[in-house]
């Protein structure tokens, strides 16, 4: 029942009322675990590290695969390469089910590392030539929380928007990080509104699923009010995108590409 | 861009200092979305309410199933059933390579609580007697919050823990929330241990994905720091599970089946 440490350092510059400092900061890990079922490959899901055969039963637990302990035969786990396997006694329905049933479960479940690694295609370094000063950063992060009105009366929604060097542009809340994202993005794309000179807000935490989102879009610049991950961080850079975090009042960490920074 | 009112009220019994009272509080809603691409089922989402065109059309554009504008064809919505179909030019890749790359992308994605519906075979009321004093849920979830010591590192994690009626058991931290559930009982099945007399601790959002792992699990009880949504309570209702939210310092509220609770 412990756990390893599940982040680890990384350099930032840090920004807190005029004061610019180099710095080491804890940065939370995020590690992509695929779970085979009776040997059939089942689910890819991004957790932190450790715990991996917990997680696996769980899972076949919470979705209603297993009841007992004696339902499972054998669990095997290659932890370099985040490959599990769980062995039951009964006949499993088809796997088609579960491809639908099984997306319900997961906030950070993604192959999405792995295939922007080997696909080549599909995302590329994002070509942009733009720059924010860090007071401009600051301007509309504040001014992202000061709209989110509903978060302060329920403490359950996430708010995304889409800034560019004068203001705010849209925004979106909804109870998933995700939807926000997908929700101003889709806007945008609606009103034809280009993204190559924007900045992608967000109240909630930049995983790799959300900076995979703006390499997407062609989004050059990541704002958040809360924390990134390793694994998001590794993509940024390979990415060509600034990611800034912790940005609140008058202090932001800019995690990665600083040269869009002004500060 | 305007977005419909993404809360609702819900009857309460609020907990405050030694002071009960039941009130009127916001809650946030959950609405299920599925999407239709060129007539075939791609997923189906939970998300707040409002901006589903805008969803649908941000899914497409960050899996980069679309590029530009023109790849759209016809969007049509029917709101009151929650489904969406997007029409594209393109030839579309076959869907089985999406049902897994499209896992990446969403933390509220779910058709749980529709097969929860459907399907009384998977999941029934919770039997069970255990009752928990109000003084106990606030020492575990107070206990919980001093032993994550990762999140207050980084601001980037999840805790969940099972307590009994002495104290809490089996904590975990993960970037998922979901995950962080998953690890906690998972740990408890290997270990055999009994979920009936149990209560399922967390630091974040009570959703419905949520409450239905713990109707899974057999868990009579869901405590957090933070807020449910309003389809939970609906189906912590349903399925005899008691809900507590908001649960810091010498405060809670207490959201379904307080019968549970001695105050």
């Amino acid at each position: 029942m412990s756990q390893p440490s599940i982040y680890k350092n990384h350099s930032i510059i840090n920004y807190n009322n005029g004061v610019v400092e180099q710095k080491e900061d804890a940065v939370v890990q995020e590690i992509p675990l695929t779970l085979f079922l009776n040997q059939v490959e089942l689910s890819t899901m991004v957790c932190s590290p450790g715990g991996y055969k917990e997680l696996g039963v769980g899972f076949l637990l919470t979705e209603g695969l297993i009841q007992e302990p004696v339902d499972i035969l054998e669990i095997s786990l290659r932890e370099e390469e985040g490959l599990l396997w769980i062995e039951t006694s009964h006949e499993m329905p088809p796997t088609t089910n579960f491809s639908q049933r099984h997306i319900a479960s997961y906030c950070g479940k993604s192959r999405a590392a792995l295939y922007f690694i080997n696909d080549a295609r599909q995302l590329k370094p994002i070509e942009s030539e733009i720059l924010f000063s860090g007071q401009h950063l600051l301007k509309v992060i504040n001014s992202l929380e000061e709209r989110s009105t509903t978060f302060q009366l329920t403490g359950g929604v996430h708010s995304a928007a889409l800034a560019d060097s004068a203001d705010i542009l849209i925004v979106y809340e909804d109870i998933g990080r995700h939807n926000a994202v997908d929700k101003v993005l889709g806007s945008a794309f609606l009103h034809e509104i280009p993204f190559r000179d924007k900045c992608l807000l967000l109240s909630g935490r930049v995983a790799s699923e959300i900076l995979i989102k703006a390499a997407r879009a062609d989004i050059p610049l990541v704002l958040s009010r809360s924390a990134p991950t390793s694994l998001a961080i590794d993509l940024a850079e390979d990415l060509n995108i600034t990611v800034v975090g912790f940005a609140r009042g008058q202090r932001f960490s800019i995690y990665s590409h600083p040269e869009r920074v002004l500060i």
